[in-house]
């Protein structure tokens, strides 16, 4: 598979089409078509097809995709197919909404910990996950194999938490605190800025008056 | 001005460029190279290059680009050069997220509003703004003149806040609940799943390990 050549839009929508594919099974639909699948995701047939070719062939012309392989294909080229064990370092407003995001856990992402260093938030219960003293962050990393740190402390921090991470064996970094962090070539990093959404659409909003 | 054609992931990386040029600004810093605008960012020269190569060429060979200009411009294009009044609906634990994300009032997004149903949230306050009701939504986007909805309501509510933002007047909206809006050709749509966040870093990983 050549995999490393995928635009990452297309990866965005695997993952989009993935959650649909699991809509439809839930509703015990069998074969499904590009075009059902491009109206319930809200893209076009051709991205589609397109983002699928990416991966070999593997739909019947004048037929469609079997709901269940195409599903199971997906999930294997997004990594699903496996628990991924995941801390979120920071309970604020943004850590507990996160926390709190049902989403994660349908996907195969498993909130192992959450930290924070203020004192008032140790404890505090998120389903059945206490909030923990940030002091231990390095052993709970190690002791469940945690994969995947989610930081969302402010940017004052961010460096420091990232090192404790990193350094306890995590393999990647999902980071919402508005700073560039330093991390070994080894951890991947994907960097999440808010705000950025909104000037996107303000970009679409400008290019369109001017059609 | 070709805007039409500009892949997303451009967009993305202006808006950070951007963010950039601000905290070099900040410093005094008045000419910059590509490569340290690529290095401060995290992404690669060839990047910088080719992105603000989609708007004319505006820097010079062996000196660079002039910050403020290169500022002013891109601003520009993402249509910052403007406030953009920004509604919230929903005041769990992501509005509140976004309600006190210092970081939409430096780009220009000025929070007028916060809503929700939930009698217990009504008059919490973020900052200066206290949360309305629901019932106050469409009045306060007409009177206010509401650009931009920002959706962080349950999915099972999603469409009926997002017609009432579109039939008091929004142009835009930035939907965080999980499902698929039905709006008129005129809005502009984008929806935010934060799980593809976690996913696009499984993918990478994967791929890695492939190598």
């Amino acid at each position: 598979m050549k995999t490393l050549k995928i635009p990452e839009a297309t990866i965005i929508r695997l993952s989009m089409y993935s959650r649909y594919l699991s809509q439809v099974e839930e509703r015990g639909v069998q074969m499904i078509s590009s075009g059902e699948i491009a109206e319930g995701v809200g893209v076009s047939p051709a991205h589609v097809r397109k983002d699928l070719a990416y991966f070999g062939e593997f739909g019947t012309r004048g037929v469609g995709y079997n709901v269940d392989e195409l599903q199971h294909h997906i999930l294997n080229i997004l990594r699903l197919n496996r628990e991924w064990r995941v801390v979120i370092v920071g309970a604020g407003h943004l850590g507990s909404a996160l926390a709190m995001y049902r989403g994660f856990g349908e996907r195969g992402f498993h909130l192992v910990g959450i930290f924070d260093s203020d004192p008032a938030k140790i404890g505090k219960k998120y389903d059945d996950i206490a909030v923990q003293p940030i002091e231990e962050l390095a052993q709970t990393v190690k002791e469940k194999q945690v994969g995947i740190g989610i930081i969302t402390v402010p940017a004052t921090v961010a460096q420091e938490v990232a090192d404790i991470l990193v350094n306890s064996g995590v393999d990647a970094l999902l980071n919402f605190a508005p700073c560039v962090l330093n991390l070994p070539p080894r951890v991947e990093l994907r960097n999440v800025d808010l705000s950025v959404n909104l000037e996107v659409l303000t970009f679409h909003l400008g290019s369109r008056r001017k059609q």
